[in-house]
């Protein structure tokens, strides 16, 4: 080799440089340095209160076709911007969102040769930072081939990390790992990072629309670096110029709690892009789900089969007893019998199974206030689901079917879709065509104003502000691993998905499996804790999934799963630690109620709660669902709860004593009303 | 998700399973266990004397055009055979290779579907294996787009790893990583692993053609998992059945040095498809190379211009001289004046610049009896070159030229090349496309009896068997890094080296820098280990890499460089620890000589050695280079070094007191003849 062309390689001394640009946060906290190195390689490098938090990293792309972009890089402009607005959310865990940032724009462009240009857009919010990629309209860079994005987050200090392993197949439905930073191979996004000096971090991407999910994969040492999830036939990303990148973000927080109140991801989304959106109804909904995961009744047909005409029925007659908005009805449509799994090739999104009259148990719903909840499985077949999607919306709509359950379920297979040159293929789950597909979906039910709940989907980036009906997603190991998982889900898991997961965005978790029992395996929890899940756990549609003969024998803490909103004014996080233990309260949209969820892993634990988040001018009655004294997860005494109720002010302090593995819901009515 | 493809998901649990196949090695030390699990998937275990070495691992493929082929498998056939074979190599470390194995071959076979078969093909040696993929001809599986190979190494026991980071655009030039295995990211291979026990493993490939490099990525735990190297343009292989895979390759000892006297890779290389090849050389070079490295002349034209006549003239004189056979000249052609590593497109392989008079240096280099050594930089346009491939090479073997060192500097731009199906596309340098093209260089030199040392090249996987004219690669961080790196290389650097990228294959290192000084640097070396690197790091070609004018200055130690063969008889590895210290002794296939090289790394070392290894009815003289009392590669003592003479015998021991940073070498001379 050469000398000059090596010492571009020796990175780590290129990363020094003279900083070119820089800026920081509406109150100073958080600023960003640009430097350009002596190769012409382009870093930014964060601080918090002055403190490196991300040291320089580096940005740029690999492209099929034309030379990398990453050195001989010049500023050839910068200009920087204040923005305050406060905007609404149709639904969520609040309803009015600020978002406030400094934006630094910085245009890198190549000192010889090519000369390409692509701007670097920063957003600095007091409690983290965003950025992405701009592609300018120019002759030289129009079709944009993108092998591989360079983006490296090197974290400055020693870190504990959670996180699950990217590079599989599909799915994202692994238990947490919980190591040093310098133990993470590959993850996906968000992986939470808390700093040896107590800084929570929690790294994604905002707003990813037609373009490849970024995972990380630690390169050495504690820098962690894009990698594109494959096409598999192509270039990772294929797009053409003018069009930005998704939002490469770093939550940055105090406390564990700080990471789930930071709405940055949202406010690095574009405003609402389907006006009205009335008719996304935030809901519970039963279904026929949690009993084939029992394997009481199946998904296909015969004298199992769970999809009965009766069966629905009989659910549709539970949910309006009990005011539940939904029902599910999963295994409806033919296409099961086969090893459906395989490839999904088997199913039709428009014939229902013989014994199950669709026709009929959707008057039958009708008639009774109650909605079906809609349900779509790909087995990953995302290409034969697109060929039918207009018409499986279409029977939705006609029959008053205003949300719908997608799922991707592509073990077996992999997941087969459609790219932007429209080749069918089977790719990762994350790709570009699999965030074109999801979008298209999602767009194509808002025409018809029903709203998606994806299973198995692409992981969220926020696009809940931009398209609304796009209501939740599963895109973590869910409930139904505590029917037959090996293992089931470990008392820590909720609490570790409340600090990763769920900081993308709504999870249809499927809570509320009061009897405790998965196939010849006990969850991992308590009744109080399964309470509790449904406001630790955000979602706008919310599953009570258990089967309907067990909630007949367990009415009385059921009565909180009717009662718990699934739209929400505000949100506080009270306390928290990664993977140990949080208190969440949240006050009803619609009402004056507040209501709290805490849950623990295996550790007991006191907390004591001032309730200074309530009105201050209102006594409320407390209604509290708590683990009894001997209450634990280990035993037959994961059954035992208490019901009580007490009057309280904001002047209280309320101490919740939880037990292993279990957890304490509580609802706050005003009294003086 | 439903329950019958979640449990697929479940691998740890699929892992388990029936036993359908075992084998052992040829005296039962190394076993397989192949399992079927309960969802159909296939894994492997080893085990060394009954101790699982390796876990079950999962096997399987994903494609872009169809299913993945992983479950639902049944084993449809299994066939076990013993080989044992002595052949010879043309050149190397020793003549005589024994290749002595249990094949174990089994069909698996899809049970239902697609029906596709592919045969898995075991070879089990007493100190390691070996595994490819066959292909069959199949109907359903003819054209193979290969998106990733699910091949997985779970490493059974905790392990201190060896590696340098997979996953950058090009080169593997890095400073190695010492780490637990559970912080391995992704790695390229050879891997190098020393297990708790004190096993030793590394993990690489066999027999890489037409197929993408394999690296391994850590999915969790100690699981390293194939990641193919990208193609950035299609699936990452594309091959149409039927085809084998490379071979996938642990080799196990108890020792580091067992992993040096391993022969397992060139084993599973297929037998050479040359021909005679006494037209393949061994040989010692010199070259303008050092001066540019250091900055006193360029491989540019004008004033500093490195390659001209007058130059090359004084090389070819001190060659012959010191009876050195080649003389290698860098920036000879023209293209270096532009900013040249941008994307190589400058490059005229059959141009030289006006001072240097390539027809007039060949003749005197031929009345010198002295060989140009060829340069071809490309600067990873591997397309242009092929491009002026057949008319470069003609042009090298018109003027007697049989040995070219090619070039692959692709930092700035990328590695372009050209796949299956003639697509010119940049990619990274270590894909199927890049395999098609070292190959297909090698091949054209061979058609013109011209030998290939490729830097910045495609990983070595003992092809060197199939195509003896494939002498060296650089493929690691060379000597050039002392000149100008950031850091230099450190003093443990070589016995790394020696315990890793060499168990690949012959290293071009380019050794020998007597004067011990880069740019303003001093190399973490000493003389007597500048001398040891002749021996430790094998290669048939071999640079004496310092300048003429240095070598001037360093008569006496450059005397056991003039000394030295590049060719040998017999290898033996005396001692050694992973990154430590190593001693190895060669024995000169063209005499009854001995030579010795041993080295340390920043701990200074006494070594007491045996030498048995000397032939029993001989007396020899020992002449020794060595580091004085003093020496320290930390001050300037460095350059102390002590030559002596000693008469020894197969029964003496000898004590080796090696400086810190230092080494010794030494030659045994039959004196009874």
């Amino acid at each position: 080799m050469s000398q000059s062309a090596t010492t571009a390689f020796a990175v780590p001394s290129a990363r020094a440089g003279e900083v070119v640009a820089h800026a920081a946060s509406p109150d100073g906290s958080i600023t960003v340095q640009i430097r350009i190195g002596n190769e012409g390689h382009a870093t930014y490098a964060i601080s918090r209160h002055g403190q490196e938090v991300i040291s320089p990293s580096k940005l740029g792309f690999l492209f099929a076709d034309q030379p990398k972009w990453e050195r001989n890089l010049t500023l050839t402009a910068q200009s920087q911007s204040q923005h305050d607005e406060t905007w609404e959310l149709p639904w969520g865990e609040r309803r009015f969102v600020r978002n406030h940032y400094t934006e630094l724009r910085i245009d890198l462009t190549e000192r010889n040769r090519l000369l390409r240009t692509i701007t670097v857009v920063f957003r600095l919010f007091d409690n983290g930072f965003g950025f992405r990629y701009e592609f300018p309209d120019q002759p030289q860079l129009k079709t944009v081939n993108i092998v591989e994005e360079q983006t490296e987050f090197a974290i400055t200090e020693p870190a504990t990390a959670w996180w699950i392993p990217a590079g599989e197949w599909s799915r994202y439905e692994f238990l947490y790992n919980k190591t040093p930073l310098a133990e993470v191979s590959q993850a996906h996004t968000p992986i939470t990072l808390r700093t040896a000096s107590g800084l929570h971090l929690a790294l994604h991407e905002a707003a990813l629309i037609d373009y490849s999910a970024m995972w990380l994969r630690r390169s050495t040492g504690q820098v962690l670096k894009a990698n594109l999830s494959p096409s598999g036939i192509g270039p990772k990303v294929v797009r053409t110029a003018p069009f930005n990148t998704p939002w490469r973000t770093v939550q940055i927080a105090g406390t564990a709690g700080g990471l789930i109140e930071n709405d940055l991801i949202l406010n690095l989304n574009e405003p609402n892009a389907l006006g009205d959106v009335s008719w996304v109804v935030p809901h519970k909904f039963i279904g026929i789900w949690w009993e084939m995961h029992l394997g009481l009744t199946t998904w296909g047909s015969g004298e199992t089969h769970g999809a009965t005409t009766e069966r629905a029925k009989a659910y549709i007659d539970f949910a309006a007893e009990h005011g539940l908005r939904g029902v599910l009805i999963e295994g409806w449509n033919t296409g099961w019998d086969a090893e459906w799994f395989a490839d999904g090739s088997t199913f039709d999104f428009t014939t229902a199974y013989p014994d199950f009259d669709l026709e009929a148990v959707a008057a039958y719903a009708k008639s009774k206030g109650v909605r079906i909840v809609g349900h779509h499985e790909t087995a990953g077949n995302a290409a034969l689901y697109e060929s039918q999607l207009e018409a499986a919306l279409d029977l939705y709509q006609r029959l008053s079917v205003d949300s719908v359950k997608t799922g991707y379920v592509s073990d077996a297979g992999g997941f087969r879709t459609i790219d932007a040159q429209s080749r069918d293929h089977y790719a990762w789950h994350d790709g570009q065509a699999a965030s074109r597909h999801h979008l298209k979906v999602v767009l194509e039910a808002a025409k018809r104003q029903i709203a998606i709940n994806a299973h198995e989907p692409i992981k969220d980036t926020g696009l809940r502000r931009t398209y609304p009906n796009w209501v939740a997603r599963e895109g973590a190991r869910g409930m139904e691993y505590n029917a037959w998982g090996n293992p089931p889900n470990p008392p820590e898991h909720e609490l570790n998905l409340v600090f990763t997961r769920l900081l993308s965005g709504p999870m249809d978790f499927t809570p509320g499996i009061l009897s405790l029992e998965g196939v010849n395996q006990p969850l991992n929890s308590t009744v109080a804790k399964q309470l509790a899940l449904y406001v630790i756990i955000y979602s706008p549609v919310q599953m009570a999934a258990d089967t309907i003969e067990n909630y007949q024998k367990h009415l009385a803490p059921f009565q909180f799963i009717k009662d718990v909103p699934t739209d929400w004014g505000d949100t506080r996080v009270l306390n928290g630690e990664v993977g140990e233990f949080v208190t969440i309260a949240r006050k009803d949209r619609g009402s004056a109620d507040w209501y709290l969820g805490a849950a623990t892993n295996a550790q007991p634990r006191r907390l004591d709660l001032s309730l200074d988040f309530l009105d201050a001018n209102k006594t409320y009655q407390a209604t509290i669902y708590r683990d009894a004294d001997d209450t634990d997860y280990r035993t037959n005494t994961r059954h035992h709860y208490v019901i009580q109720t007490r009057t309280v002010s904001t002047h209280d302090t309320l101490t919740l004593n939880l037990a292993p593995g279990g957890g304490q819901a509580i609802r706050f009515t005003p009294q003086n009303l």
